[in-house]
């Protein structure tokens, strides 16, 4: 019998609930055990629930209950999930998390404190939800250097996006239907200036170079000033608009950005639509793998928590291949250090670019390639610049 | 140190040495021991090699050195990778192979050995070349009942594909093309008949159900029929013409075919072009994953073959979760059990169908839906009926 606790009882964790109560019988096949939900540490009240014997509101009686070896972790945010998760390590108990917040603030540490404790610290859904993302790096890409990541890591952008460019919507329009179709949050902040991006492209980045990337040294600009022009523009080059999350590496230092991109259509990104998510890696052997599928919801979220639970009920994450090193600051590039090729909207005519005239009366697009970034800044305060699209 | 075998220095063969050669830091720091390449059995004379001292005839030679854990098979065919593979593991080696048609043929009675014997068989590589996609079924997405598989897994017929549909070219023209590009070889029959798609399906299939699926009672179409009017129709219908190995559960038993099939332009398996491969999955709780990327080829194939061997190396397969029991021929649905969805192209009314007209002189396309397959044989032989196309 594997003990459980989940912490919190939200959309995920009863999702991981849920799964455990439909398909438990042939996840202990699997396993070759019992996978039994013990306690859901929960403050709102559950008194109805059909299990309702399962909830507590009192976190250090499952710290003390030797039975209960993996805590699932469903909170979100920093705090108290921090302090949560560290007290479960420290009463030598594996954690299974969803929150992307925690891991890219606060992995590095988590690992080394599960590390000393003979326990695993474990994160498979906090980056594309339940599409396989964190393993397939660690263990079928484990043959490679793996030189690049490109990622569609946010539902809702994503949704918002497809909406503008195949129905014409406006970026606000597009934003209000997302919100009335729920994949949108009252306030859209975290998801539409790309800050969920950020945490998940951060994951994938050090986990792929094995140390630290430092999610607040990325720079960051979400799809707030995507306008239907711009989506005229990439429609004229064969391309579609899509948020990326990017890192790629360097002689001994990480690049990294998130921004929206235009995507050439025979790109398997650019096929990507609606709510669904894409991870792109490029490995020096392997070339181009693309892996995609439900990047959030309740289900696909909690298969890939169980999924980590399973692994850790198994003994099978007996290595510490998912673990990364902490890191200085100094290892993300600053941007200014890397080069660009984008398109320039502009009024007044750019030098040494490739011109596109799609029909916008008094404007028209500039390809500049391999441009460099600290010349860039000061090109979009040229009078008669409109902005940049990176590609 | 790990030291490993290579059986069979041919494509695939001499690219594990290129990748351990290559990446041998990077993996010797992943596994926490070096990986060496102990021999290379090879009847054909390769004394001029910078590492002709590797090379050897005398595979009892490498039966009997301890210290060889590891045999990488990369011979191809039944025999003699069937009686060598056996040999290995008699001998307690674990063996990792790329061979789809071993794998296929005599999976059930090698894991079963292996086991026996206290040692590994692995074969990410036999299906998606470089595509996680063995490891992620049996660990990312453990907490799913899989309930459909379908995949691009054959390179070759997916460029003809692709050259027939961008191109509007005939299949001779486009084998012709393949060819040339050395992307189908001289005697393109196993890919162009779906015989190497029929060996994968029949291994995604057995792994995701548990029990051995027989190739033999697979129903397999191939491409050499497909015509330019068939492209055209698709695209009428927005959809693409793809060779589909898809395998899906009943009750108890398996249902799984190898054809061209109407895929519509939105699912992201339409995306997949030129060589490139892709496995879609749909889980209970997951809904649909895709893996995508190169399906065949020396690196990317080759790198799936190290994983594996990293994997034996640091001591995960501890478990035996990608292993499957045998199964009785009955396990698998005959065809005419089943019901399908299709276009048929006819010269004379289909009744109760929905008529599509493409301006194709003579005939019309009519879409059945939910057709007995006991039926469709009739069907196709009525007087003015051209041909079936699966959707």
């Amino acid at each position: 019998m594997i003990n459980i606790a989940i912490l919190g009882f939200g959309t995920v964790g009863s999702g991981v609930y849920e799964v455990l109560k439909k398909d438990g019988g042939i996840i202990a096949g699997r396993v070759g055990d019992e996978v039994r939900i013990k306690y859901i540490v929960e403050i709102r009240d559950f008194s109805d629930h059909p299990d309702a014997q399962l909830f507590t509101k009192d976190y250090s009686a499952v710290l003390t209950d030797n039975s209960v070896s993996v805590v699932v972790e469903m909170m979100g945010g920093i705090e108290p999930a921090y302090s949560f998760t560290k007290d479960a390590i420290l009463h030598g108990k594996s954690v299974v998390t969803s929150n992307k917040a925690l891991v890219a603030e606060k992995g590095a540490e988590l690992f080394a404190l599960a590390r000393e404790n003979g326990v695993f610290y474990r994160y498979e859904a906090s980056v594309g939800g339940g599409i396989p993302v964190i393993r397939p790096i660690g263990t079928c890409l484990a043959a490679n250097r793996i030189t690049r990541v490109m990622g569609i890591l946010n539902g809702t952008t994503n949704y918002i996006l497809t909406k503008m460019i195949e129905e014409g919507q406006s970026f606000e329009t597009a934003l209000a239907d997302a919100q009335k179709k729920g994949y949108a949050e009252a306030d859209p902040t975290a998801d539409v200036e790309g800050h969920d991006t950020c945490r998940k492209i951060a994951i994938l980045a050090s986990l792929i170079f094995g140390k630290n990337v430092d999610y607040k040294k990325i720079s960051t600009e979400g799809i707030t000033g995507v306008e239907p022009e711009d989506v005229e523009y990439a429609e004229a080059m064969d391309s579609s608009i899509k948020l990326i999350g990017m890192a790629r590496i360097g002689e001994d230092k990480v690049f990294a950005r998130v921004s929206p991109m235009l995507i050439p259509n025979d790109s398997p990104l650019a096929c990507v639509k609606d709510v669904f998510n894409a991870v792109m890696l490029t490995g020096d052997n392997v070339g181009d793998v693309m892996l995609y599928g439900s990047g959030a919801g309740k289900l696909p979220t909690a298969s890939a928590v169980v999924s980590d639970v399973i692994d850790i009920a198994r003994g099978i994450s007996e290595n510490r291949r998912l673990d990364w090193e902490d890191g200085d600051s100094s290892y993300v590039t600053p941007l200014s250090e890397t080069k660009v090729t984008c398109l320039i909207r502009s009024k007044e005519e750019i030098e040494d670019a490739t011109c596109i005239d799609i029909g916008i009366e008094g404007e028209k697009g500039y390809i500049l390639r391999n441009f460099k970034e600290s010349d860039l800044e000061a090109l979009l305060k040229r009078e008669g610049v409109i902005k940049c699209i990176r590609m």
